[in-house]
């Protein structure tokens, strides 16, 4: 087993040769790439951290021979390993803003479950098939960028309603090597700088979609397969102090009948499991972007405190500063607990690995979904108006404006007005600015829609007990009156007696 | 050690011989006191349910020596022991609306913590006295009234400032046998059906405050000990199925001289631990409401769920029911999940066991104190009007009007309009009656006010490491642009590497 | 014209003989029934208050002819007319909680629409004889209760398709004399201390539903009709300092084959305008919804205020204080607000009277729906726990007990104990009892479920022209790329002439 | 006089030379820099709309000897003015997204009150100097910034406390001639595109202050006036289709010791007047920041409304798209609501214009600085995830990719993917770029901080008077109770004699 570098994994990136545009022009080379170096930059920390002592026991996960992973490339099997999981993107997030690369194990902890329910069901062979591609990926200590969403072209309609049959990806072709599929996915993660892809159906599909029932791994220069990417964070700006460090590009990824040998097919027809497979994989990823936007959170807290400060208003004394603060925490480890709550009673699968409880994933996701925009209220209350106002870079460098800016824009004494403003910068990029939008609408839309979670978290919950006992408590107070049904599950039958009496 | 039936409570009850007052009567006997019927029944749950094979494993704790006892009069050693602990509250109170015997067990939490703290500063002995107080409590079984909050008198000013010296309890006396206390505390949950009291200081004291200073135990008879006490929910009113059942009792109870023996006294003079004792104990309890009104929220799932239903409004048919239920789930669930944070986070003390995370415990607290209002009002709207405006049980006792009633106050085919009104008057008691009340308020100041909760929680979070871990961050991009300061924390060296050549 | 003082109000209630339930007894005489008293209360301010001076330009509204009714039985001409009667609602329901008599006000601004836009399209008489009703009702100055919500039976089923067809009020003969009706009306307000009853249809009927579509007057006592009420508030309890003065009746009244001759005959069989009907009473009624809510909420306001005061925590000193007060002043006048801007929107009618904006009135009501439940919390963090928990006036009552209470529940100095508990009971009464229930429960429900609101408000709202808008600066946007549509719209062709060149 | 056009106005930019630099760069004429281009046109189109004749009846007032000027420079004399304000500024935004020029409007009614006040009081003449001047902004349809916000330095101290003298804006000297100034304004809105400043104070001065107790006019070319400015809106960026149109800058303005003569100041040392004058201008201004909002709602409404639609999810079918649009709808109107009440509750000045109530226009801003962030989560949830990840334009540009982003990013039939991507880049322009966090600072920090509004709520509203009304409540039940005190405002003597007999 391999634990490759953060460099190592940037040199790794020169061995592909895929087809990736971006902003218009026809990307060369990935690991040179100025446009893709924020998000190239947040996938080597994945691999850096993971090389630091003090956070091995995190950043690991060890194998049953004893050998020792990358844990985003791991199965979890135990409440211990998904609060480390947790804690691991919580981490990856608090240094990269989105880490990425944690899509890839949310997406092979489903594969197992639903591979090996499907064997079991169906006397296939897919699980083996997914633990050898497993190894694969652990032994190359790969990055597999995960492709879910579909093209979908008209929302009220299912794929086979479809005017044209590409708007989800389907088989065209089986042979006895494998198989041949042709459509899009759209808004596929960190796609141009990952080495394979693992690809999932996106929703439920019925018997008239069985086509489109596929799921499979390929490598990201495969025959066929073409990437049109949007750069990774903001790159090059020098009013963006994280995201011309570090970022994430989308991109729409389509198979241009691309070949997928059967060793890397994980489902093809099996339409029933469709929707068991996107809910598991569901599950597992709003599991992790419950720790993925904590670590957001926890730099939006710190800066936030920090702003004040240099404002001159500082929490201990500013009673609305305090509340504000107090508001940040409130939501950003309230939602996190809910990813805590769902490791706890996580659920063992038929594969032996757990997945995290869907109640708890579903209204974690939708909590931070929801509150990510209430976040960066707060905290550009608590930081002020500088957030959007602050002077350019360019005008800061011309020697008489940066002297009165110097002069006039100094705020707590010892604070210069250049720590201010970078403060306040640092601010605006991630609440304020293309990639602030960006973190909403993915803490809003990524892993699913709101609606999509408000309807899993119902259906996953346990309504019937809970009437069930409402039933039996009016049943039991009726008995008080004198009507006791002696229902078997009574649990005052000691105050019964001396009631009944 | 004694595990008591709910009938053995109960006739307990008949050893004492407290000096109680209620709606403006003595009372003679509190076993046969039908305003406290209620409230009895509440704690009798609690011995019952440890008799409950199926719950046994939340509702007793195993002491070193292997014997169980009631896990309400235990400590809390592990993670495990809170994720119970939590459960079982729920469990209690999802049959009674509040089981009110949690408060003991985190007295008892919060004295074992604290007098060992002291002990280990100042070589007093008081460890031992709770150790000893500790077994009493476990080998009687006993249940024990938890009186923190005082009388306050001018909210705006501290105990020693007061214009009466005896709005906070106080030390008047010392001697060699023990100590006399005098005062009042106010509010005191379930305390005319108690065997005993703790009582602890309700905030932390400055050295003038010194007399203030004081914990103890005490019988309810002892002699000086006066109760004023109210109805526990709403006995004997026959539009309360639930109230009339169970409900809790809340009362004045004053210390006109009590004399309390060394054996009972837990911190006497110490002022610098009051403020500590006092955080402690909020600490579990506000652990405990967070898994008592979760039962609550149970209560009003499952009823709303019904209520729906029986007007003809399946949630699985109708979207805006089916939104406003996992509206409820979200909530109740999100705020539970607080309380299995604090437990997966809980820190060992001094005293060897372990306390659950402050933070996690006072955001929790906050989180249910603000949305039990938003509980009810979407149990209403899933519910309809009839909540508020079903018929007395008079009118539908007169045979014609109840035929008439019979008619047209049905619902869905197959409900008859009986079942619809109990239901309605079933929700209307929890949600909009005295008792909802009632629930809604001590559900906000229980256990502290809502901004005593935020200001907890900012207090006791690491606002510092989020501020560091930004400035280091702003360094470190500035490394990115080829000032790097080779911090001994960095994470990134061999990006850095790459980088500043 | 007359103007009833409340005595004569009180008095006139002999006049009527009807058939009347409540807790299981007949009533022989309305007006001496004390269980009705907080209602008759209620009724009689808004007699009262018609003859103080000051109030009597928002109280009485002047008619063509010169003479003065009381504003609660007039139609409104103008903006200035609907702000007053906003203002009048506000006032009725700062003194009362709930004045109830302006549902009636509100049915006959519908009624007036209407009839008019029937006799209009249909050449029927409808007008007129709403006319001639309208004119007995300001002769007399009547209060009349407005029946609009059936029993309904199966919410997911329409009229025609419940199980038994008396679900919905239906006309059962027609003759040349009038009409037959039978059913039930469910809730309805104040329903045995009026004197006559207007009745709407709940809902819009389709065609199969034509019997269901029928409207009309008819008195209290006619033949054939049966009250079954519940008590007004809570009358004789010693612990609702308010709502012994003041409270509603809600009632279920049943139709049992009752004759309503033609001129009392409003709408029979023109299914096509029950919508229509339904949603004109819902517009004006929201509309006064909002300004009663006010009321409710000045009355709150004042309360919370003197209660933290009590408490010694005043809103000038302590900022936690001050900014809930803030919260209760945002959201009252904040919904109250949109009270106005519905008066300033108003459109003018076929029948010449005008109606509030439909898309406030539904917002609006639909904040207070939703935030009475917030108001109550703020009320209550302000307030702090004594309003659960303070003594009962029996214990107070008894001397020893007495003087611990004085003693020991005392606040600021100078604020007795009983002063303190006092408004903790009125505050317990407005907010945190059955009483406080009912004015959350018809706040959320009354005048329509909060869903009926949602759809509403989106119904009516202009969406298209936004569209058109955007469409409209997308072009726009598209000329100044050069491709301009010279649309006729354009608003900067200076501009453009600038740009295209 | 004079009604400029829109190119008139930016012709008329020439005839300024003032000293402004942007992103490092000297301006050498302001009405040809491309990074002003957006802002440009914005004050454009308040020029254009006003020759719109649909619009003249709310663009233009009418003088008191009947000429017509731009209403934007005219002061208001009635709620009918108020209200046409509003709606001026409404549109104005649905144009521009932000039109800037409205704070001129805001300043001019604040200082007719103040001057008008200051020489009641004082016997001084400033209420004349100011109708002068606003008699020249009139005569040749000026456009004149507002600066307000001073540098401020440390936020806890205040003026005269700071380490540096200049932070606060203040008078060095007077003479016979005038006054020179020194300091600096920061974040003024549209500061290098307006023809002159009116400065005001930003805060209320104490006695030592009283040398930054100053207000003013001054050209933006007035020699030692320095312009420090950042880009209007998003100029020339292809993904910006809004903001590359419509946008505004924000500048550091420098007094570097400029000469005001004593004809343009309109306060020089009066501190008592300098918080009623901020207040003033705070009414004036929060008022029409509720149209502006308002006007970028409709924008927000009419895009989201259309983005869903083209994903194939039309409002009308699809239950949670239709809640979120009603949503939206709630809090555009709720907030406008606000502004009418305020309209409508107008308060005569001593000079004879209207301002709008400040309970109303506080509570106004901050509902809609709370709720922008709500708007945008809103609008995000009904548009779908492409609004963050749809494919540039660059890439489109490209006939390859292009061909398969027509293929594959199609929505509903009929809707090209062109189309879709226009409407989502729209949206993202205006709710998730750096424009989008812009919208949202200056609506939750512009015209003041959201504790400023929530503290001048409280301090405007009569809190007295409610607690009056409570008071006499209580005595009132009292009477009931036969303890009756007579008072002289009992509206209830007619029950009372009833009662106390």
């Amino acid at each position: 087993m391999k634990l490759m570098t953060g460099r190592e994994y940037v040199l790794s990136l020169k061995e592909y040769n895929p087809d990736i545009q971006v902003k218009g022009k026809k990307v060369r080379s990935v690991a040179d790439e100025p446009l893709f170096k924020p998000g190239i930059n947040a996938i080597a920390v994945t691999y850096e951290l993971a090389h630091q002592k003090k956070y091995q026991d995190i950043m690991l996960a060890t194998l049953e021979d004893g050998t020792k992973v990358n844990r985003l490339n791991a199965l979890d099997f135990s409440t211990d390993d998904l609060l480390k999981k947790l804690d691991m993107v919580r981490l990856i997030c608090k240094w990269t803003g989105c880490g990425q690369r944690y899509l890839m194990h949310d997406a092979l902890g489903a594969l197992a479950e639903i591979t090996a329910m499907i064997d079991a069901d169906k006397k296939t062979d897919y699980f083996s098939v997914f633990k050898d591609y497993l190894l694969h990926v652990q032994k190359h200590d790969l990055t597999c960028g995960t492709a879910v969403t579909d093209a979908k072209g008209d929302r009220s309609k299912r794929p086979h309603e479809q005017a044209d049959p590409n708007l989800y990806v389907r088989v065209v072709e089986k042979n006895q090597k494998g198989i041949i599929v042709r459509g899009a996915k759209a808004n596929i993660t960190g796609a141009p700088y990952v080495h394979e892809f693992i690809v999932l159906p996106t929703r439920s599909m019925q018997k008239e979609d069985v086509d489109y029932a596929v799921s499979f791994a390929v490598p990201v220069d495969a025959p066929g397969l073409k990437i049109i990417a949007k750069p990774a964070g903001r790159p090059e700006d020098a009013e963006a102090p994280f995201s011309s460090n570090f970022g994430q590009s989308t991109a729409l990824v389509i198979f241009n009948d691309v070949f997928i040998p059967w060793d890397r097919v994980f489902l093809c027809g099996e339409w029933e499991y469709t929707g068991k497979l996107a809910e598991a994989f569901a599950n597992h990823h709003r599991h992790s972007c419950i720790g993925a936007r904590a670590g957001l959170g926890d730099m939006i807290i710190g800066a936030s405190a920090l702003m004040a400060e240099y404002n001159g208003l500082s929490y201990t004394d500013v009673p609305h500063i305090r509340r504000n603060l107090g508001e940040l925490i409130r939501m950003i480890e309230g939602f996190y607990a809910t990813g805590v709550a769902a490791s706890v009673y996580g659920r063992k699968t038929v594969a032996g690995n757990v997945v995290p409880d869907s109640v708890q994933s579903n209204i974690g996701k939708l909590m931070l979904a929801e509150q990510v925009y209430d976040i960066f209220r707060i905290a550009h209350e608590i930081s002020g108006g500088i957030v959007a106002t602050a002077p350019t870079p360019e005008d800061i460098a011309i020697p008489e404006a940066g002297e009165l800016i110097d002069q006039y824009l100094v705020g707590k004494h010892g604070i210069t007005a250049e720590e201010r403003i970078k403060m306040a910068r640092f601010i605006e990029d991630l609440t304020a600015s293309k990639e602030g939008g960006f973190y909403a609408l993915i803490s809003l839309h990524g892993g699913g829609s709101p609606e999509a979670m408000r309807m899993s978290a119902v259906r996953n919950y346990d309504i019937e007990s809970k009437k069930e006992h409402i039933l039996q408590k009016l049943a039991c107070f009726a008995k008080l009156e004198g009507t006791c049904k002696e229902c078997e599950t009574c649990v005052n039958d000691e105050l019964c007696e001396q009631e009944c009496k």
